[in-house]
């Protein structure tokens, strides 16, 4: 038996008990080194967003250490430390095959920590295809920068990819929690000239300039829209990541978006019948403005690379931990800290000593 | 002086007289050869689309003869039979640079005829930077054919750019009108699998399966999101080319589309506040559902692959006129004939003996 | 044990007796109904192109009915028909993941039948990763067609992926073998204009027509690259597929290409140093000639989405059959058929009854 | 009359009188104000790179003010600074249509300045097609950052544009003379992770550290292919640029490329008849190691991109200028600088006071 931090069905939390979970041919199963509290998890749980859910274990950015594994599992061994995609897909199914491995099985169901099955916040937790969805933890790494290499720094990143920025793109970054913040720091990598952060929290705002951004906008200060098409110039800009807000944002978007501009969302939008695209700022359908939105890539590749930018210095996801608990018991009040989310918070990392 | 038939105002037209259009170093002036009315010249006068317009002649489709070059003008001269893009971009402009010639000078402003300036409806017509602009009529080319390049088959292909179809996908064309119905014979040479027609005039019905379409679906037969998500076993399609119906044709289209899927418009929504696109369906934002429509690129290098296409028999805009008009007098008839759209109507042609 | 046809060592062929294979948790183990034999395996065994192998098993191309499926198999049953992929990737790989599946575990080592395993030629034969691998054969598909669909099929079709043929392009295609018909096949239903069939045997010239080839250059009737540039006026072609010849091939490919044009190459290149680029007509390296090649990509979407091809009556691979045989003992005067090739040969077919 | 410094013929040099260029409607002319010398000059001259010459000025990288504008051009105005491009195209070409200006007229023919017509070392040159070629100086930029706009910048990026640099790729950028080295900076921007920059020369190791190389492999200490196995555990890397070297560079640089890889070369192969591709590790035709090479985009979106880049502090081309002259005169002895190639050269620049 093992004790972990769960959903007891929405709007409610606590500490239960289940079974150890059972490690498949291809499996792993991990204890964690490191955990963190995610936005998403406060959705789950006190929005309902994925619906109803009972005495599922929460969390799903994780590092850990190898405590057992499947026969099959060629490149892991008990005792290894390693980075957990939040996102782990069946990499044989047609979806993978097709490019979307995050959609195998059926849309979004690449997402199975805290969704189908449970998430990381429990003394061990499960892993499935291990050799597909784990990777090594570099020697020396931060564990905060390791743990946002399971879900920020991808979805981030994935946001810039969608967006489609090219060198010498004006893009805008609406939202700048830490996602947002990632995908601050991703455009500045990707090429992007002026970087438009839209956000206002204090904290956010500076490390959205430490990471790259040229300009903060600020809603308190105006229009949003309105602020972005004076800077440029009435042309709006060449690319946005969507990182915030809520259906309505893609409204606002398309009105600050040249033609031929690309609008790449990551975020989760959690309520609403519908997102609505302004018929004449879009053209009339004949604009060139894109518009898509996706669950990052997850799965071992991706967290290798990523972590090779954190080891080459060019990005500091270790800077989004603004609180450090110890001890797995500590998952519940970090947890509780995103729910609060005080002026001086991004992001809480739990280490388990 | 010259006459032609125009636009006198919004719900309005009648035949004028004009200067003829003086010619530019980089221009050519033509007469029309052969000229077909479009769906767009009826909702500019009659839905007031584009806004108020005065004495404007109408008209974007038409196969031409030079009758004078500017002096600038290196590839064509007096006497050339001319195939006339229906868009026709400042190709030193910054947006065609970027690879969007047809927002040139603003989103949209490719589209000069019969929208910023006069049409092709008249006795001579005005065609700017002509060496980007025109192409040369093949010899032996058919008229209907050549005067279809215009538009209908370059904004019928231009939805299959913009959907991305790869080797055997399965694809709706949702709308078979002309543009629908070249869709589909470009889906079908761009390696589409299965094409779902959406449509249900017989007239178009008969020529979409001649073009290559595997099944009908017709909305008198029920819903066409569960036609076509029960002839794909609940997966739905992989790309579709929107190319007809109005702003919720968007949210059939992303209930039937799997995830990784593309969408490509290009129809003109000429009302309407908003297009919505459905969230849960759409993967709260992360289902990887890509949307975009463009104006069709024009000028001359599209018009040349084109014409390639027909004179390679690989594919065949003739079939799509269905009645034959002669003299310029009948573009008046023709564009009628449009507005009234008898049930035998595909697309009428104007030859000017 | 099972008796099987295979390569004795460099030179020799000769039927022996194996156990039959055993069976992973991800494995399948079929018995054929359906063999073809590849020119890649006459360069196996009387080239020594990958080298000394020693009793192991020949043969790649086949169609089966599944005997065996390990216990973490989902998709797949004892009985199950099935389209067999040459090419069969271990789909968790990092290579997989990064989109080069064909290369997972090392350059080319996709490629297992008859190369790092035994092949298909057997009473029975292996497959790893049967979910990701195998494929349903379609109700009422032609057995013939069926079995082109292991390799020569998509082999064809990827020199055209790699090719990247766009609407209206100008493609050349040398080499019409079974490969290069395919190719042809797929450039015409990829948007291809005049698609030049470089090649000279007759009832290869004749199927490259029927698949849409629209010029032949015969290189009997002179250069070909100089047949080329005067089909084209002296400017090249767009695209170009190479599914013949040698390391040589490339000098004339980049001599008859444009300036941005693009060479896929599917032919195994089995002797030579080097493949030599010439460098004034590669632009002095800066002509935008891009070179490419690859094994074609394998598994199960692949498989399904050209077996819908075919289904949709896009693709006619069943043509290529020119010689059947029945019963397993005919792979060996089928594969010495493939070694004589004889005037009227394309590919052989042994129907396993 | 004005005097420019010219090449005489191969391998002289002197300074000329000449007309000033007439200006046609869609021309500017210009004075420069500030000059660079190219080692393509030097090439162009003591090579014979390009063929002979006779009494043709000399240069392509420049800031210029224009003097004199054609009736037809619009964004530009007498007095106004400029950044000039050295590559020119003509914009309303078939080639600028297809994506491909630079080669607008036949191969490289986007490359006038110094190889058509005279280039920037006079008192005054020439630019056709000022609205689609100059681009406004931003104010305040400094003059070797904008001198290097012309030629340097753009063409590094495009090397690793033709790379197609991922997010955590590993990089090798060989050669570091000034494209090079801007190409190690844009590595760094595009999302590269380790970046192995391959020369020798210390003043361009340092700036190749300083612009984010991670690692420097050096000739002298052992064969570059091991080093860069060595250092990439054997895989290879994911990305090569190549900004030097010579014809035998790519057979090195397809020994250390993983299957998959991708080639950009961005430097002009001078001499010799064949860059020859090692067979084996290109996998026999078969290994997805992408080869292209391209001259840069001209034009004035590139440069006002590029500009953008500088003005955010996302580049430093002005650290590339290690030596700066005063006066047109001193063009020669910069000219001269770059064919002797001091130890402290990286780049001279000539401002016109």
């Amino acid at each position: 038996m093992m004790k972990g931090f769960a959903m007891l069905s929405i709007g409610k939390t606590g500490w239960i008990e289940k079974d150890v979970p059972a490690c498949g041919p291809l499996d792993a199963i991990c204890k964690p080194i490191a955990l963190a509290p995610c936005t998403s998890d406060i959705h789950t749980v006190w929005s309902g967003a994925i619906g109803e859910r009972h005495n599922m274990i929460l969390g799903h950015e994780a590092v850990g250490e190898v405590v057992e594994v499947g026969n099959l599992v060629k490149d892991f061994k008990v005792g290894d430390k390693v980075l957990v995609s939040a996102i782990t897909p069946d990499w044989s199914s047609l979806e993978a095959q097709e490019g979307y491995a995050m959609h195998s099985g059926g849309m979004l169901s690449g997402w199975k920590f805290s969704n189908f099955k449970d998430g990381v916040f429990g003394e061990y937790f499960h892993v499935n295809d291990a050799d597909g969805n784990l990777a090594h933890l570099p020697d020396g790494m931060d564990l905060g920068a390791a743990c946002m290499i399971s879900d920020m720094v991808p979805t981030g990143f994935h946001g810039v990819e969608l967006a489609d920025i090219q060198f010498g793109d004006n893009v805008a970054v609406i939202g700048i929690g830490p996602v947002g913040l990632m995908a601050v720091a991703a455009a500045a990598i990707r090429g992007a000239s002026n970087i438009y952060a839209v956000g206002s929290r204090p904290v956010c705002v500076s490390l959205a300039k430490e990471f790259g951004a040229t300009d903060v906008i600020n809603y308190k200060e105006g229009d949003i829209v309105e602020q972005i098409l004076d800077k440029t110039h009435g042309r709006g800009v060449d690319r946005i990541v969507i990182a915030g807000g809520d259906n309505d944002t893609f409204d606002q978007a398309i009105r600050m978006l040249k033609p031929g501009g690309k609008i790449g969302n990551v975020n989760y939008l959690g309520e609403g019948d519908y997102v609505k695209i302004p018929r004449t700022p879009w053209g009339c359908g004949m604009g060139h403005k894109l518009i898509t939105g996706g669950l990052m890539p997850g799965g071992r590749l991706r967290s290798e690379k990523l972590a090779r930018l954190v080891e080459t210095h060019r990005i500091h996801p270790e800077k989004l931990i603004t609180h450090t608990f110890h001890g797995l018991e500590n998952v519940e009040p970090a947890l509780m800290l995103m729910k609060e989310k005080p002026r001086d918070l991004v992001k809480p990392l739990v280490i388990i000593d």
